[in-house]
């Protein structure tokens, strides 16, 4: 099941065209997206997602998002969706079409939860180190490489997924070229050690976590030390936990990077599920 | 005037929707293409744009575009336009629907050429040299990064021709952080010393130009040197003559850099642009 609405209020056929082909959304991936998890008919973290959004549409000098519109539109896309408990909530953003009034193209999806990413959940996952070519402090030198926007431009991380299918593995772990740990390609990279949970910083030009935020701001709560600091790959390897937590996957474990099998974070990653859900 | 028209060898309206919300050439810029000059009904390295088309989908692990579908396509367009003696030929391939069968969207769309390139094949242009954030080997040693695809994720070539723009600029010549040219957000760079003609090399992660290649071959024809080599940012400012040359734009002089007046290379740009069109 899908739901599309549109950010005039109305509701449109998904398996319908809406979008003509010289949007720029298409023409030059010039836009920008989030994806909202909905559990029984509630939106997580959609206050963080809308500022994200906001964020994401100044950092490419879009207008800005009409969040009343935006709203109205996944209002309308929670009370026609019938398709369970669960629901991943697209909003996406785009340029518009090419020499047109400049009028943005704007709409909110539902969609099921893809069925790998709810074994990943609970079974875990393995991934890969791949090099982003990023080196430290470029996204802070060079703002037109949008660096730590959520941009429709995600080719690049698509093909990382594609790499890491080719090698046997189901996920990325983005690095610097000199093995600072970024982030999945979809996802932010959480570690444990003892009551302590780390992420690296948003500022070495990766999108700050909404997930990783509530799992945080439910840790500290609780009496955990969260930190934001760089994380080094080889600190993976010897860490008590190692995770890849988005909007959907949620809290997911990597059992297995670059081949070689990390620690077992089962009894870790049940504590951190309830921290989380325990925010909701 | 615009004329579209599908993989299937029929036409479409270009003001009506035919993109899917959920086409992965807009969720996640995952797809390709090409932008063709057609002069008086004559595609030009029509060839060359289909070999690097087919080049791109390679290293998205596309499926191989199916030239005649394309030749069938884009021969209706030709056929169809009546919107003057230049045209863009825009040539698009995408993975298509999320979740679908794995059928790409395709089609090629005839667009007039836009009133600012015209003015600057006159009159030049002023640029900005920008950080691409690419260290040399990177290419080489980091393929899912696609550098050197033609891509839909060109989100932050945009967003450079943005920042050129806030500068005060109209275009941008992107480098590597240690100070070598690139290319522009949608041109191939070119220079001139003497009679030799020098590019950067495609190996630096960069898309190999077809205008570039057919202006190097008239010029080695008419007893030009033609150099394959990095430049450095630095010798733009004591070369004879900077050029950035595509498809749409032809032999476009840059006249300025990083606000800094060029060598008067106007003599130079008539000489370029007499070898260019000798090849049609």
């Amino acid at each position: 099941m899908r739901v599309l609405a549109l950010l005039d209020g109305t509701l449109a056929d998904p398996d319908a065209p809406l979008l003509r082909v010289d949007d720029l959304g298409l023409m030059r991936g010039d836009g920008i997206f989030e994806t909202v998890l909905v559990v029984n008919g509630k939106p997580r973290e959609l206050d963080p997602h809308l500022d994200r959004l906001a964020r994401s549409a100044e950092m490419l000098d879009l207008p800005e998002p009409d969040r009343a519109s935006f709203e109205r539109a996944l209002t309308l896309v929670l009370d026609n969706w019938s398709g369970g408990t669960e629901m991943a909530l697209k909003l996406v953003y785009t340029r518009g079409v090419e020499g047109g009034d400049g009028t943005p193209t704007g709409f909110a999806l539902g969609l099921p939860i893809g069925a790998k990413v709810l074994t990943q959940r609970e079974a875990g996952l393995s991934a890969i180190t791949l090099d982003r070519g990023i080196e430290p402090g470029l996204a802070e030198r060079a703002p037109w490489l949008l660096l730590g926007a959520k941009t429709l431009s995600y080719a690049v991380n698509m093909a990382a997924l594609r790499e890491a299918e080719r090698r046997g593995a189901e996920e990325v772990v983005f690095t610097t070229s000199d093995g600072s740990v970024l982030e999945g390609p979809t996802s932010t990279l959480v570690t444990v050690n003892g009551r302590t949970l780390t992420t690296p910083p948003a500022t070495l030009g990766i999108l700050p976590g909404t997930t990783q935020a509530a799992l945080f701001r439910a840790a500290e709560r609780e009496g955990w030390t969260v930190v934001v600091e760089p994380i080094a790959v080889v600190d993976l390897h010897s860490a008590a936990g190692v995770f890849l937590v988005s909007s959907v996957r949620k809290i997911t474990r990597v059992h297995t990077l670059d081949g070689k099998p990390l620690a077992d974070s089962s009894a870790i990653h049940a504590e951190l599920a309830d921290l989380y859900e325990s925010e909701y």
